[in-house]
């Protein structure tokens, strides 16, 4: 059967070939993690993405979510799937033993959690909240907090979630109005209405722990007035069972364009005036609590929408293999018809597809690496250099990652003709399921003005330049290569541009020209997203090369050939376009800002 | 209430100062549609479209169609639509009067057509597959078949499709297997099995007349051996009234991605060895007839895609007018939040999507008039001018602008955050139907080759040559107006690149990079078309220029105001970007064609 979800070997050569995770085992927390180790775990974690997440992938979005007396039904085949995935012990991944996690180093989790995202991301979203829900009590909650609630989230006995947007309070965060009232036995009552809350209510656990962001009377307006409590769907026994109902009621889900099996619930909290939370962290630090869980959450939607592209990419490569329809470009009359694999436009398409989820895996991954390093690394210079170049990261994986995932579903559906739009085939439910991978988790928009405004000069523009000195090496030690000098020189120009753009936009934005700087905030990380890309590729075909002078296998060869391909393809047909928009960017236009709201348009 | 569906103004604009269309009462079919006629069409189109269409977009998608015994039952207010429709005698708006038309020029059939397509599309498809069937009667049939079935047809009695496509025979028409036997009456049996047949089958009409393309028994084989049969779904009465049933079985309707109203069939003709049909037109000459009818579709479905862009723009311009998020950029601590339509990133996507509709309309509306034009003009040689510009354009008018259509609207959900991914807004609706805009009446990828391989070249390449001229027309008078001498000079560097870009193109498909090049078919279409906006918007704006210099009223100085920075912006910030891609097309790199099909991924 053909390979599904993700290019086993293309994981495995970022892992090993290009990020030599192996080389982990030097430090003692991950020293069980040898390669066989490593690949033992990523061949578990896709033998359970094919068998037991795949095959309701489809099934879940037909079901969808039903909301009945004020409870959510999800889809029942979830139900198993969760199991499957609480017995393989794949809910904590990389977390403490003591607390049900398995220390992986973070590197491997993403590769495994790749082929569930891949496989059936809308079901997986449920365990994504659930785990950051555990992560904030773990660094925030108190001895008790973490006794009572943490173990049950990270073996997924109970769930969690994140109770953030408001109706009116959405991308503005700090324009929230829950409000948390001190009780005198130190707990407190909550009252506030939450919408867009994903697995918010779901009879796939016995208990839902909320994290909930609220504002203690009396405290500042704006996001410095906001604190983070808990709250449990039930309030919990002595014994440790859920107890009595703690008056968090699910009022509706939303009807939405896709991931159905994911319900998204509003919430009503303490209508009848009998929600009791406690404080997680500090007063009137609920945003910084949510800033430190925020990478995390950000690089999971990153990998949602990547693990889609991937997906759609295998399924369109395997479906031109096989669909015969037409005659070669310059055929003769009588030639028979070919599979669509041998028509230009469709390879073009499969090409740009292939080289983009390549260099997506590899920026992904690479944080993975980074993020691992930052907990080994014994200097505490170097853990900010890692730090930084995650920070500097993050908006590329959420952001940029997620942009160019939808285009890509969109060109995966397209390689399937009108089969495409059918439900008969996945590439329509992938497309749709990506869409909310730019919008949730803080818009595409919200990520670029974060790029802009805070990552591009933070710490004076240090992880921004270690970023790009990093591409430097790459491009330094390609230049040497015969078929890879072209392309190395191409990067050279397009690396010497972005950073003259960058100084420019890092000045803009100290000036009167902010506004139209914020104007190109988008399009600044779409040209910072395809460098990172194209050095993905360079870094990936100079080790093809290399192996190439070898005597490779013949599978091995194929794989190595197409690396210098996906290299040469972006980089000479796409990156040039990306340094032409550079320009434009320095040309810092003003028609954005300039012309009037009423101009826009009739009223 | 805000306006919706299309800007009133902007359409009026391209009609009357861009088009001048009322100059076309100079001639004796179009003497009576004078600016007060059109004027008077249009609004009626409009109300139409607002209080008829627009109200059962959304239940049409939540109904779907439902396959019930063999027939369709198509969403329930679409009986009513029909009908208003059908009063209103919009269903063969340019046809003969003695035929049920109203002789109307193509360019307001146009505008009317924009506000039907904009408020509910998947509607509207029954109407464009009835008219294009009707079509190809009054242009291929008998006196006889005509008196039976045309004025049916064109006043919307009867529904008309058009049977292709069938399960191995896509793209590639030529590979059809549905046979036709001549029997001794002179008839033809007819046997095959048909797919995705829009309209192929429903409860709207009491009689529904398929053109069938089949091969007669002994044909020679591929697209040389394709005749065009009719074949109804009751044989005819000698009465004219619907009689027994013809054998043309409706096997099942597909489940799709969206325009759920529209039912697409599968349909069984002949399983019972008993569906007759009459040849239309000429034996073998089937494919021949399809191609004088493949502009008409191809141009709707351009207005189909577009008009949902449009619709999705005004929806996101009053959502961001209303919608209060976040302070501005730069704002102090105490500063209130403002309509999301004061944040630059949200202004810069609003202006892409002014920009594209604009110049997508202007394109639109441009390719009725030449259509009008030929009907009109007396000179065989002018004819001849007008149906080049038409045939180079459709590609254009299909491929490139349902390409940007859906970006378009997908940049219109996103405006409404997190509320774009909810069915409570249109805007994920727009974007689920669009997608099949891109993909039906000959994918997008099969306009850039049709671009590219035909019509570039036709006629010693006069069409795209007398395009490139009207461009430079504008360019000339543009580069004396102050605003726009700078806009007017990078469009005239983008057009002689593509000039160059077209030259090596021409010659590469003649020579042995004539597989490069095919990959490279679909950028060329993109710049070609990016080339043709920024053309339109210079237009607009020199015209809107020339009225500021006067003393224009204050609403019509924001719309002039909006047109200047239409053009301003799209050609400083889009068309350079489009200009690096011209020379990326240019170097003709050949990594999509070397690298080998397992060099591409697993198998």
């Amino acid at each position: 059967m053909a390979q599904q979800i993700a290019d086993r070997r293309d994981v495995d050569f970022v892992l090993h070939e290009q990020l030599k995770i192996a080389d982990l085992t030097r430090y003692e927390v991950f020293e069980e993690f040898n390669r066989k180790t490593v690949d033992l775990i990523v061949s578990e974690a896709r033998n359970l993405a094919v068998k037991e997440l795949l095959p309701c992938f489809k099934e879940g979005d037909e079901l969808g979510c039903r909301f009945e007396n004020g409870t959510v039904k999800v889809p029942e085949p979830y139900h198993r799937a969760l199991e499957m995935l609480r017995d393989g012990e794949w809910t904590a991944m990389c977390d403490k033993p003591e607390w049900g996690g398995q220390a992986m180093p973070a590197t491997v989790a993403l590769a495994a959690t790749h082929f569930f995202y891949g496989a059936n991301y809308p079901f997986m979203v449920h365990n994504l909240l659930t785990h950051g829900a555990g992560k904030l009590v773990e660094t925030f909650g108190t001895d008790e907090q973490k006794k009572i609630y943490l173990k049950k989230m990270y073996t997924g006995q109970w769930g969690g979630t994140m109770l953030l947007t408001e109706p009116e309070a959405g991308s503005d965060v700090g324009a929230l109005t829950t409000k948390a009232v001190k009780n005198a036995d130190g707990t407190y009552s909550i009252t506030g209405n939450k919408i867009f809350i994903s697995s918010g209510e779901n009879d796939l656990v016995d208990n839902i722990i909320h994290p909930v962001l609220a504002r203690i009377e009396g405290a500042p307006e704006g996001t410095a007035g906001i604190s983070l409590f808990l709250v449990p769907k039930y309030r919990v026994n002595p014994d440790g069972s859920p107890g009595e109902f703690n008056d968090v009621v699910c009022t509706g889900i939303e009807e939405k364009m896709g991931i159905h099996g994911s319900p998204t619930c509003s919430l009503a909290l303490g209508g009848s005036g009998n929600c009791i939370g406690t404080l997680l962290g500090k007063e009137n630090k609920g945003m910084s609590a949510m800033f430190v869980m925020m990478n995390e959450a950000r690089l999971q939607v990153g990998m949602q929408g990547f693990s889609c592209a991937s997906a759609s990419y295998l399924n369109a490569l395997n479906y031109a293999r096989q669909r015969i329809q037409g005659k070669a470009v310059g055929a003769a009359r009588d030639d028979a018809a070919v599979p669509i694999i041998r028509h230009p436009d469709i390879r073009r398409q499969l090409l740009t597809m292939k080289s983009y989820t390549e260099g997506m895996r590899s920026i992904m991954f690479f944080i993975g690496l980074m993020e691992d390093m930052v907990k080994v690394c014994p200097s505490s210079e170097e853990k900010e250099r890692y730090q930084g170049l995650i920070d500097v990261l993050i908006p590329v994986a959420k952001g940029y990652v997620t942009d160019r995932a939808f285009e890509l579903c969109s060109m995966g559906l397209h390689v399937f003709g009108g089969y495409g739009f059918t439900k008969e085939y996945p590439q329509e439910q992938l497309l749709r399921d990506c869409k909310i991978t730019q919008i949730y988790e803080g818009t595409n928009g919200i990520q670029a003005m974060d790029f802009l405004g805070r990552k591009l000069c933070m710490n004076k523009g240090k992880g921004f330049s270690d970023l790009l000195k990093e591409v430097e090496k790459t491009v330094d030690s390609a230049a040497d290569i015969d078929d890879l000098s072209g392309p190395a020189g191409i990067l050279e120009r397009a690396l010497s541009r972005l950073k003259t753009t960058a100084a420019g936009m890092a000045e803009a934005i100290q000036s009167d020209n902010i506004h139209p700087a914020f104007a190109n905030a988008a399009p600044f990380l779409d040209v910072t997203g395809d460098t990172l890309i194209a050095w993905m590729l360079l870094w990936r075909a100079s080790i093809a090369s290399k192996e190439l002078g070898g005597k490779p296998k013949k599978k091995d060869k194929a794989f190595y050939e197409g690396q210098v391909k996906s290299a040469q393809f972006f980089i000479r047909n796409l990156l040039p376009v990306s340094m032409a928009k550079m320009d434009a960017i320095l040309a810092m236009d003003t028609s954005v800002i300039d012309i009037s709201d009423a101009a826009m348009g009739p009223k």
